[in-house]
């Protein structure tokens, strides 16, 4: 598999999830933003906006190139000469709180043209944490990575847990997912079998977001709910501008500042020391991402 | 001087400045929290919301010692086994668009209790840049600076030209101020002047604020400038999360979240890629952002 396949893949993988995703909310304004990096590359955002159940998002390609600078090396601890990365990213902001946030990855690197590897996660962060939808998500992630390799979804869940952490504030963004990086081929495993894991991984985002908005209660607005939510994006902030390290590439390697910063959401909240009270669902919320749950067996 | 006297001189300066901001703002809430730091010392957060100008802000006061820990050797280029540091640190988010966020920050630091050092500064975040009161806050940290030594304003304005600046925005927090780091006795200042000097500049921040109100229009409010508001706040985020060295050397060093992050906006908006149209006051201040301005001789 060469280089422009594999990104050859990724940008219709783009076109899969925005198609769907139209299907799904019909209404949501759709724009789409050709850019160019100056030291290499480039790629196609596609934003989405007002939309019945998604309020702000978008899903990026990138397949950028170019020497590695100082700064990539220093910040992101790649060592070699020259890289090539190509990916697709996205992050849906949803509407209504009990509609989660949710992000998925899949990227792939080369270094000199010799060392590889794929990346790749995809999270789901709960305003209102419902188990059910919880456990749902996390089976169908387990279902996707049993079909190549029953050792897959263990450890890409547990990575999960330790990656979508804010250790600053002791909890975890949502309920998780998987996530997995420096993947390469292995004995089990074809390069190309890699590719088309984080192939079906793509395809099957917005089948999780539609069973997202199966679960999702419409009816639920108050003032309460709306301040959580607006707190619980704010926590997403911080997450992306502290710690994300898709983030810190785009921006340690020049890459495209609104296409990076498309993940941030429409307005967030910051209050000092905002603790629920007790008996509350923002307090069950709160208990549940201060622990590491088995969702599968739940 | 040693540093216990220096850390009393900086948490009789938070004392200063929040008796002198609620003398501008009566109807503000002043909270206080003390805390204690895991690795040694703690302080003092004073947190201040529902003002009739400031919305939300907060004067920090911390002294924390402890062994330089892997982390913040790696992230903040410390070296040495042990540190000390005591500081004051403010950020006021003000209500009105025609009324600026602020930030000043003194500090001392303190390294295996041989080699110290001294830093700060101060910068002003217009909504919509005011030329007159910009000129008229430099001019006064000029006049500051002037008194201790004619080289300082220009060095120190330059540096903060240089650190409030958002690289991947291509743009300036705001109208700058002063900043400086690692200063230290010379032929020119002793350790106890360096130290006053710090003392001035905090001393000197209640009464800039209060300029900056008088030069406040209280009367504007409208849609365009409300939603200009949360965008700019939005910047100001994404500077101190990303780019803040006080932000991060308070994260790394495992300091209390809710102290470090008072310094977030209460609202902040994300819009992809909003560019103001020509013409209007929010592109005036656009422009302005992009440019360095030599605000004492405009």
């Amino acid at each position: 598999m060469t280089k422009e396949q594999i990104a050859d893949g990724f940008s219709g993988l783009q076109e899969h999830i925005c198609k769907n995703l139209n299907v799904l909310d019909e209404i949501a304004v759709f724009s789409s933003d050709d850019w160019q990096r100056a030291g290499g590359g480039g790629g196609t955002t596609r934003t989405i906006k007002e939309g019945a159940y998604i309020e702000k998002g978008g899903v990026a390609f990138s397949k950028v190139h170019g020497p590695v600078t100082q700064k990539m090396s220093e910040q992101l601890k790649l060592s070699g000469k020259d890289f090539f990365a190509t990916g697709v990213s996205v992050v849906l902001h949803s509407r209504n709180v009990t509609h989660p946030i949710i992000h998925m990855n899949v990227r792939y690197f080369e270094i000199d043209s010799e060392t590889y590897w794929f990346g790749g996660g995809i999270d789901l962060t709960p305003i209102y944490i419902n188990k059910e939808s919880a456990k749902n998500f996390h089976i169908q992630l387990k279902q996707l990575c049993d079909r190549y390799d029953k050792t897959m979804y263990p450890e890409f869940k547990k990575w999960a847990d330790r990656y979508f952490h804010l250790p600053h504030r002791k909890e975890n963004r949502g309920v998780g997912g998987i996530f997995f990086d420096q993947l390469v081929a292995n004995d089990a495993m074809t390069k190309q079998k890699v590719f088309q894991f984080c192939i079906d991984l793509g395809q099957l985002f917005p089948r999780l977001y539609a069973d997202q908005l199966n679960h999702a209660d419409h009816t639920i607005t108050n003032e309460n709910a709306n301040r959580w939510q607006l707190l619980r994006r704010s926590r997403y902030v911080e997450f992306n501008l502290l710690h994300d390290r898709g983030t810190k590439f785009g921006i340690y390697s020049g890459g495209r500042t609104e296409s990076i910063l498309m993940s941030m959401p429409p307005l967030a909240k910051w209050e000092y020391n905002y603790v629920p009270n007790p008996g509350t669902p923002e307090y069950e919320t709160q208990l549940l991402l201060q622990r590491e749950v088995d969702w599968v067996n739940l």
